[in-house]
């Protein structure tokens, strides 16, 4: 038998509904992990799963896991992503790809259709990392790559741990993890950056991650009255978190693309108008596809932070937060996203990605690729993020069409 | 009649009680203006004051004035300074002077001594400038320097108002602005600073106080995705806030000595590790004795923002905070100051006042003058303020000595 297409608008209907989930006034969406508005988008995802008669199952990360048969004891072909956001984020990332799993899973079920493997929509735990670090944390603990206990140890700035969260919200699951060896696993997104726009491309077949390195530094000066204190005297915990700022910029520029630096997070203690900082806390995202450049941004900007601590009289802590080497995908998958959107005349190119996703996780353990899909000027987490409804209609056909090449569609 | 000195032992008591309202465990002090802590020092104040025999009377901005009568109707001699402290501060910033005024007041009652002229003790609202700006607000209203209805509507982070909080601490008093004129206004403090201690002196005769400068700077760039925006491409409001605050360093370090330069908050928005930072708010204090060069220092920096934020294709808007003129102290008390270290046998010098004081806003109204006492390794604005004791018994003789030589002992 064949499946044409998905329906786009009961795609978009799926994000929309969704996305009234946390919505913000004025547009965008704040779905932080394990808060409220988490736990109320994962029960609508396990009310719309348990409409299409999946088996839902939650793991104990929180993961959910919704199972389509397949006519074949076989392991399953795996769709995944994630609902949950930043503090500002938009209406697509994450929520494309788990709403896309959803809508291949309608498209069958209207059409009949069975296939040899099992089918497998799940989302993960905490992709986001914006309330607990590190992201990825439900799909690297469901991978072997992350420590379960470690995980749910982890507490976010008001000291609430990721099992507590977890329990409140009830979203303990019993499936153990490493229970799942999808036979491939796929991830459709949007791009998140301005690349397949600006050069009026339809999909991204993506060919890897970029590697990715968190670090926060902590400084520690002394505190002391801003109009009596001689500049001479001052050990200003401000001014050399200002300075390893600078730096991480100036390191991005020297070493040119693909490398990026961005200082997220910058806050000073006491935070007073006349008082010269006693504490400065800070983190720096530093990206890149070739790790032995990462590891050089890494080791430059460690240097240029004892250099600027160690200049201003103050202490420096740095941990690190999160670390992932650069991940390859698939070349079968890869030439399989390009073939489908070949055949549906959809403009195609290979690309990185630049953001950290689910996918990498399982990229070790079995073949996966991901599917991009345009990003309007390129903006993401981000409440103007947007994807015109006909691309997020092409990358879900691009999707189903690579799921039932490898799940094995009954004729 | 003669009165000898007062007693520096139960100046300590006052202190430490007074200390122990809005106490921090470890050590120093938090009455931010017009809290509960702050609240009660006042109602603490207030009841020594009456135990004294003061005549106690609440102004419009909720200075508070003690008057002990004089034999004559003459202009009283004012003694006054704050009992507001940063969020971490000391035992001795402002407490110092309004308790030395009541010492000098319980000294003179014991002795029975009586002056010609009365003799006031004030305490002033908000001197701190640390949840309200500007700061020294209470003694700018009361010598017409600031506006009581701008005043009273200045809202702190949080939103609420200096108006709303005064009355909710009952401390909005019907004494209208303007209704002490003083023969002369005296102020004991300690230094913030590290000279007296340096070069071994016991008292500094203030000759006047630097002009300071503070402006907020708030720098709107894009929020984005940290991994999928190449650098060229980003207006990443953090990075600017960061080259401010490096200019900033950098034109006090360039002006030299007085000039200093304090970057005390910087906040970034959303504030999250992998998203570019759509918002900084910062604040840059910048003082000098010379009001040219103070006015140098604030034209590089505005140009150096401007450039950085332009650079940046953010936008920049810069709002004063407060910006006083530097201020003469009166040639006279400054001389009488002198002397009466001299004829204790107080080592003493001339100097300028590093940080802003209640006495400057009475400086052009009436004769005014600073007396210093020293601070341990200069920390003030620190929990780990400390003048020895025996300094502030020093202190507050060479002030019992200048008041009573204005306001004429009664033989």
């Amino acid at each position: 038998m064949r499946v044409g297409g998905i329906d786009g608008a009961r795609l978009m209907r799926r994000l929309q509904d969704l996305g009234e989930i946390g919505a913000l006034e004025g547009g965008g969406v704040s779905r932080l992990a394990l808060t409220d508005a988490d736990k109320a988008g994962r029960d609508r995802l396990v009310a719309w799963m348990r409409a299409l008669d999946l088996v839902v199952e939650i793991d104990v990360i929180g993961n959910i896991w919704g199972t389509r048969a397949g006519v074949e004891d076989l392991p399953p072909v795996a769709i995944g992503s994630h609902i949950d956001t930043v503090a500002t984020g938009g209406l697509y990332d994450g929520a494309l790809g788990v709403m896309a799993g959803l809508e291949i899973v309608e498209t069958l079920n209207d059409a009949g259709a069975r296939t040899r493997a099992p089918i497998v929509v799940a989302a993960f735990t905490n992709e986001e990392g914006a309330r607990f670090a590190p992201d990825m944390m439900g799909s690297g603990v469901a991978q072997g790559a992350l420590d379960l206990d470690e995980m749910l140890a982890v507490e976010d700035a008001a000291g609430l741990a990721v099992g507590a969260e977890l329990a409140r919200i009830g979203y303990v699951g019993d499936r153990p993890v490493g229970a799942l060896k999808p036979a491939a696993f796929l991830e459709l997104h949007i791009e998140q950056g301005p690349v397949l726009e600006i050069e009026e491309t339809r999909i991204g077949a993506v060919t890897g991650v970029q590697g990715i390195s968190w670090t926060e530094y902590v400084i520690e000066g002394q505190s002391n009255h801003a109009g009596t204190t001689p500049m001479a005297l001052r050990r200003d915990a401000g001014a050399v978190a200002a300075r390893i700022a600078v730096a991480a910029r100036q390191i991005a520029t020297d070493l040119g693309p693909p490398q990026v630096a961005t200082v997220g997070v910058l806050e000073l203690t006491p935070g007073l108008v006349n008082v010269v900082p006693l504490k400065a806390r800070m983190t720096v995202d530093l990206r890149n596809t070739d790790d032995a450049v990462l590891a050089q941004a890494e080791a430059r900007l460690w240097a240029a932070a004892e250099a600027a601590a160690a200049a201003e009289g103050c202490t420096l802590e740095m941990r690190r937060l999160a670390r992932f080497a650069p991940v390859a995908f698939d070349p079968e998958i890869v030439a399989r996203v390009e073939a489908a959107a070949a055949a549906r005349q959809l403009s195609c190119r290979r690309m990185p990605s630049g953001a950290g996703h689910d996918a990498q996780m399982f990229a070790p353990n079995c073949p996966t690729g991901m599917i991009f899909t345009p990003s309007a000027k390129g903006l993401s987490h981000n409440v103007r993020e947007y994807t015109a409804p006909a691309d997020l209609e092409a990358g879900a056909n691009v999707l189903l069409d690579v799921v039932l090449d490898l799940a094995g569609i009954i004729a």
